[in-house]
């Protein structure tokens, strides 16, 4: 039996560090040995969040311990300082936070409002959308894992965009469960505000768009590249659905709706062909069919009267959008089957 | 004291039909006289909906008595043919279901999979959006109520369309909570399938679409309108918020965001500016800011980064569109204050 | 006509406050003239609560101006503090916080950790539960509005107690929705900490029980009460649901659960035969029964058994568990009709 | 590698069948070999529930191919009747429905209204309430797995009720998501009637009720048990959470309350001290502690005024109230760990 990797994770208190914990639970080939998190450093895991209970760990305030490997779920900017150390080591590291997703550190000063703490760093680090980038994934010492929205939106519109289906005329309209906004308390996650109710936000320019437009960008070099993101916060835990749009290029597709669709489906399934956690499905999915899964379920559509793309892709924030696809980014570093620990099922309903 | 208006609802028991009571039990100038509905017959409204009990009513399977105007919150088809003898008799109706909204027998057909009752009539309905129709619909023996999503679509985009703002190229994403979908079981509104997910439905084309289609054609004749419309269903019982998106036509607007965004809101505040139930606000609302309120919040803006044009409205799909615009409608029908019986505030939270 | 009583609110920032502007906009004998909030203080009422926009208020740190009648919606200390000056000039008032509610500033202090602020006023408050205390509500200057638990325990067994049919051995099991918890935020008011999830709390004593207690004993004196109060938090935003159990004394209904159950209905009816917020029902009710409405509906049964009186009580925590209920003590203070203002129905669905 | 058990699922369709196949998916010892559902027959189980794509069955009419175990997800009456051939033939059997928990063929008459197919086979079942049962269990072909709400009451109570430590004088209030209705379609699991509201039922007699009273009496036989309960719907897909309530035996625990807690704590410890599946805490739990987890956590705790016993009981109705306490009964049949396939942690948020 081969030695388990010791794992720890950087900030287990907040929604996407605990659900890393709960996944590695079941990975086979790990061992998580260390959880920190400065404001409840000390106290048991299973005290603070009764669901991990069965891991038997302590939070502690800093990595106790030989570890391995490291995740950090940090939020940005302390992300990077936080890692920095761990890399110095030689260690190897996915960074869920945002700190490494942005290749240039002007950009990334512009979106966050602080100067990056290690510049030097961006040009190495791979980002983590396991679909598009296995290659660099597999040799890079630092993995950034991209963002929920991003990895639901690159997904969805990746086939399009590489095989000059659709002009580079983008919108994308998100719809978001309230988990994303994380653990923190503000009023717009209060329950009694946000039940019951739906809104739109970030409609100056979201953090995620940039994002979202650099990785659209490698995939359609050359054109100019024009997006809209528009998210939304609905009353539901966990869950991202994004409804992509985009004009086709004239006679790519076939002629006749039939006939459109069909290709347009052929298209998906075979881009996605050798991908364990991407589903092209034949019709409209819903959030709740990766409800604590890794997967992103994703339909292809044209509109029939406008002669327009229009994909829907579903995806667990938590997972394929956080915690899961920070595994997925894991497995292929290490060299592990790239589903091991992420088998799991969905819950229905 | 003038004598009050006798109303009579045809089909109290579906959801249209139990608010038109709701609200109609505090209007000045109304006197509910009959509440109709087949499969509760005989039994007292305050035993099948509680919150109605202080109507005193009892459902009957026909009108009985006398009444001065129909409200039908029929079903498509059985609504046109029961409100086809009170027309005769010259009565005044205002009919919530999508009977007399299409102007065109065949495309009535086209999409609702049946022939229209009463085709001699849809050219003497009034399409009873309140806010851009008032002179037809005060001449108008019967009001075709809009439908719930062109209302939220139609009072978005009517400013920008009409000065000539934007491209008739459109996108229309509306999310709207499950009461939409009527009182009817199905499996889609079964709690445990509805509950924490969110899905897109309707995309091969949902009836609601070539009413928005001829609306807004009306507003920008001459052109060569496109409009996709996907909507969404999400865990909340009440409101549709629409997110409208349409390339702004160039130079239209003044050069440099912040002179764009304001001579923006000047336009769609001009528009209603003598409106009582659309409020033009300058930031992204809620669909809950409009919860049990006749109010439609309008949001324009302008997309900083692609020029286009972005549209957030609200409203309560049941108030607004459906029973609160049907009795705003026969309002405007019978002289009265275009607000009466349309005071109450919004419940928040 | 009658000149408008001018009245203030002190605190219209929490949801007390904000549903009592709700209520008052359409009061036909009050002009809501003063709405105070330290943190919003300057802004305008509609810029906090879009719902509100139709008052034309502007929230101000104290209140400006002349007031003829006081609401206070403030945290408890608080309010009797912000409530003394005006007391001392006359006015009349009703307190929607704890401070008037126990009438031992003994029991008080255990209970709030906190000195009574005017200790001398609590034998002159009335207790405002409105149907059980109407004469001391008439004449008394300042009013402790009872709390939602409270009101929704004491009308499901004050007339059972009053008419000795049970054992004062008694079991409140409430559940209650997020927005009891109030506006500010905490964790365990976080929409992805409470949605989907219920939990009982309190369990070593929440400060409603002494005051169910006190007012119990009142209703059956000499008795040696016994209550336990289990309150719980569930996913929704308003209503409370409280299921009360006692012994049914021996031979006090008629034999026979046919004959028990009418009797026991008659008893209920008869109770409350005179208040127009009491609806006694003959079939389980729903709190989303009174969702905006100012109604307390209770359904009194026998459990046929164990010889059990269970009764079933819901309300809207805000409006009869609060705003709604100020108003109607203040209705009765004022000499108004008790309903005046109170008459919008419920919202379903 | 031992051969896995080859294993089949009568009534997929449903939620407790439906769960089975997701919980089955990742045990080590079966094969989930055959699945059937009348109604979707010949369609690929994906197709129907996404979430179960990829264990690649198609759902038939009827068990085809060789099984050697079967579990029952049928409603009552069809449940006894397609289980019988497969008994004959000697295969054992988990049954989810209520054929084969009440002894007594006339009170399942009483309570069901139908005659029971398969009397005989009464008194050989064994009541699978896992943790009481064990050895019943591990002998008998065919297994009743209890009810979610008996399971939920019965393991608050069982502890306290064999120590003697309360009078058999119970109330049992539970609250209980959406889902345990199942995916029949009705108004009471419609979304917009659901939601947001909550409501009692099944006062005049619940059908667990008679479950409930059964096990309990074997609990404490001699007594003259009395129970009341009262089940409550509240909006939230999964989740039962019991608080249940009962008087203390004097003097039986340590005088003063710290006392008396500590000593009921170390009662409940101790009893359950080798379940791996009953969790009991030192603070009030959550339903969503156990989201799709086999866990039932229980909190007991003694009321300080009126010398209560009062215990908190939370489970995920469709995994320990269901399909989990299901395999956990098979593991115990069929000689596995009994927490084989079940060691997946709770979803959280």
């Amino acid at each position: 039996v081969a030695k388990k990797v010791r794992v720890g994770i950087l900030n287990v208190t907040g929604y996407a560090g605990l659900e890393l914990a709960r996944l590695l639970y079941q990975h086979p080939h790990v061992e998580l040995a260390a959880v920190t998190g400065r404001s409840e450093a000390g106290k048991p895991l299973g005290e603070v969040f009764p669901t991990l209970d069965d891991l038997g760990l302590t939070i502690t305030a800093e990595v106790q311990g030989k570890v391995d490997f490291i995740f950090s779920a940090l939020p940005h900017k302390a992300s990077a300082e936080a890692l920095l150390p761990f890399l110095r080591q030689g260690l190897r590291a996915v960074d869920i936070s945002a700190d490494f997703r942005l290749r240039d550190a002007a950009e990334y000063k512009q979106w966050y409002q602080v100067v990056h703490p290690a510049p030097e760093l961006l040009k190495e680090a791979a980002y983590g959308l396991t679909e598009l980038n296995k290659d660099a994934i597999c040799g890079a010492q630092v993995i950034a894992n991209p963002g929920c929205y991003p990895t639901s939106a690159i997904l969805a519109l990746a086939p399009a965009l590489k095989e000059g289906l659709v002009e580079p005329d983008i919108i994308v309209d998100s719809k978001s469960g309230v988990s994303g906004a994380g653990r923190g308390l503000s009023l717009g996650a209060h329950f009694s505000e946000v039940n019951e109710t739906v809104s739109a936000y970030g409609l100056e320019g979201h953090r995620h768009l940039p994002e979202i437009t650099q990785e659209l960008r490698r995939l359609a070099p050359g054109g100019k590249l024009r997006v809209t993101f528009v998210p939304h916060l609905i009353p539901m835990t966990r869950g991202i659905l994004s409804t992509c749009y985009a004009p086709l290029v004239e006679s790519r597709l076939g002629s006749g709706l039939a006939s459109a669709q069909s290709e347009l489906a052929a298209v998906y399934r075979d881009f996605y062909r050798d991908q364990p956690f991407v589903r092209v499905v034949s019709a409209p999915p819903q959030t709740k069919h990766t409800n604590g899964s890794n997967y992103c379920v994703i339909y292809p559509t044209v509109d029939p009267r406008s002669g327009r793309l229009v994909v829907i892709s579903c995806l667990d924030n938590l997972v394929k959008g956080a915690a899961g696809q920070a595994i997925q980014n894991m497995n292929v570093m290490l060299g592990f089957e790239e589903t091991a620990g992420l088998l799991g099922l969905g819950l229905w309903p």
